[in-house]
């Protein structure tokens, strides 16, 4: 049990004690920063998580490759450019990309993995990331200024940087546990920007073969039950380095694992909860909670519908209750459901009752989803499974964003 | 063969002889016409399709149980208030409705088909009904203007009434049969208001199993591939009438059934692409045509996830040739493809060969998609099996008719 949890990124560095960072411009983007550095200072256990979309960007089958052998050193990113859709000469230029950071840090270049976001089918620009990670070697450091450049690095669309270091104690891990991480995302694909990406870290002794199943138990339960638009990238991963500096070495099934699980799954969450909150055009984070479901999949499903339905989105965007459209979407989830057993509530305020509508304050319910934060609730009235689903609202700018931009 | 093709509607009446028509307004709507009447005047085998949403209204379940025992006379149907969520006293409230116009129309109350639509959650005023289904009956007529005011009152936020009355002949039905039908449906459910309907009527003498086959098999290729914001209604339906004047009855897998068949699914497709050139905000009408696909099926769900994502959509809007998030929302639909093999096709523009970018002419791309009608072709390179899907564009109007209105 986690008896002490701690948020570093307000004291310090956000990235664990062995891992330094950096963030610079090479030019990929318009403006900014658009390079981003995270080095462990020893051969760490590596894990990740990838886009289940068929077109994918030549960096997953690169990184996906490295986190099979199970070890890593660094991790390379950059935005602006998505390297996808660019056939043989986009696989070498990941390689390429990989080697340039290899040869700069010394280290094996079956070591380095490699993210890109950005824009689709564009050759990537390697002459710039020749003058670029070189430049990224030389600014890494080990502090909040290059953890935060780092962050502000892999952004594209995404109005504000995302990023969160804690430290935790448990009965079972009395030393301490530190897990750092960085996030990026707005739109799944915005402006043929974007792209979900999350580069973890942490100091805890544990296996590839363990951190990898942790890895995928987190995303399972925060990004992917995290949705701006439906719209999968061609180049989304999440990655983690486990420098193994703790003392304590993590086995499955013991308490000390199940613990540092727990811990990455809150750490998931509130990173997948910012990126809902900083999606495309967003006025307002929605957590959709699905409970009296007969599965935790069935629940996931149901609320990934709401929360993925237009007319529920703009209906939250105008702040209206408008319960008919959230059962609706329930529905047509696919989802075996007794619409008379079916219960709404916006906030604490039942809405619909026994899937009928009842006499509810119509200007509090108004006013509830005015805030930034709002919660459905759905509840089936059927077993005990529940789940929630996070999105945003779908507004003008939403549209203004993605009809806008011009490839 | 069907060998004559005469569309009636620009000559005079929509629905065939022995129909029909009246449309009036009775208050359920801010304005405009709100109560549409459809009669035969015999009792003419009845075929329906409804919304699979397990969330539905009770004239869904009524009109079911009317198209399932195969005969009816007459259709009536409200806007303005769909009668969906409201437990047993909807269920009460449309029983009320058949019976009042089956009492005016001196017919059996289980020959009446009911349709709604509108908002979800209020009471029907059947008081309104009361007065209005008796001055239905007194406007009934066969014409043009009956015809015109029938579409009229069905309609919600749809911007036109949408209709087709046809006639054709064939070298198996030499003395040909006419297809009269109204539809309305803008957003698949609008501010709480829309839903898809349509009404068709023929001359044509059929079994109502086999109308039932033949309007299933219709419906699958054409409303079932339309799509303006992927929100099925809880009220959604398409019912016909076959009076049966013509005088050469229909068998299955004879000629003059096949041509039946090809007749009605040409009405619907016309009616469908109509509903998706009038979805909510749109500002064109786009047919996503995938071929080279394994199987049909394959080639639904593809061209559907195309159709659907957001992304894509507002990049029409923005008529910006963004073959990237068309490449990424193909990828995506959970159809095994080969990404190397893709290619994609603005009109007849090729954007995108073997899954990667190719030179063009970006001008003539933006010109082409700011057009009223565009095509997209994915090519998967793989089998021969093809499919259409219809939609529309996602622009700021979307967002504005469906977050402004409050319920």
């Amino acid at each position: 049990m986690i008896v002490e949890w701690e948020e570093t990124t307000d004291l310090g560095p956000t990235l664990p004690n062995g891992f330094r960072s950096a963030g610079v411009r090479c030019g990929l983007k318009t403006e900014g920063n658009d390079l981003a550095l995270i080095v462990a200072d020893r051969l760490s256990a590596a894990a990740g998580v990838y886009t289940t979309n068929q077109v994918r960007a030549s960096c997953v089958d690169w990184s996906r490759a490295v986190t099979s052998a199970g070890w890593a050193r660094a991790i390379v990113c950059n935005a602006g450019n998505a390297n996808a859709c660019n056939g043989a000469s986009g696989a070498q230029d990941t390689e390429t990309m990989a080697s340039i950071a290899a040869e700069e840090l010394g280290i094996d270049v079956r070591q380095a993995l490699v993210a890109s976001t950005g824009v689709i089918g564009h050759r990537l620009p390697v002459d710039k990331l020749r003058i670029g990670i070189p430049a990224a070697v030389t600014a890494l450091g080990a502090g909040p200024e290059s953890d935060m450049a780092a962050a502000r690095a892999i952004i594209t669309t995404d109005l504000r940087p995302k990023m969160l270091g804690i430290r935790y104690r448990s009965d079972a891990s009395p030393e301490g546990v530190s897990i750092g991480g960085i996030c990026k995302g707005s739109g799944m694909i915005a402006p043929n920007m974007a792209t979900m990406l999350c580069f973890l870290t942490t100091d805890a002794d544990i296996a590839p073969r363990d951190l990898q199943h942790a890895l995928a138990t987190a995303v399972a339960q925060t990004f992917n039950r995290m949705t701006v638009d439906g719209d999968t990238s061609t180049n989304d991963m999440t990655l983690i380095l486990a420098s193994g500096v703790d003392a304590n070495p993590l086995r499955p099934d013991r308490a000390p694992y199940t613990d540092f699980v727990e811990a990455l799954t809150r750490v998931c969450r509130y990173l997948a909860r910012e990126v809902a909150r900083d999606g495309e055009g967003a006025t307002k984070l929605v957590d959709v909670h699905v409970r009296g479901a007969n599965t935790e999949a069935e629940a996931e499903t149901v609320a990934r519908t709401i929360a993925q339905s237009p007319l529920v989105k703009t209906a939250l965007f105008g702040s209206d209750p408008n319960w008919g459209r959230i059962l609706a979407a329930a529905g047509r989830a696919g989802v075996p459901m007794d619409p008379s057993r079916v219960r709404v509530l916006l906030g604490d305020l039942p809405v619909c009752e026994a899937g009928s509508s009842i006499p509810f304050d119509r200007d509090a319910a108004h006013a509830y989803l005015k805030g930034s934060e709002v919660t459905i609730t759905v509840d089936l009235g059927s077993g005990s499974a529940e789940a929630v689903v996070w999105t945003c609202d779908f507004s003008y700018d939403y549209v203004r964003i993605n009809a806008e931009y011009h490839t």
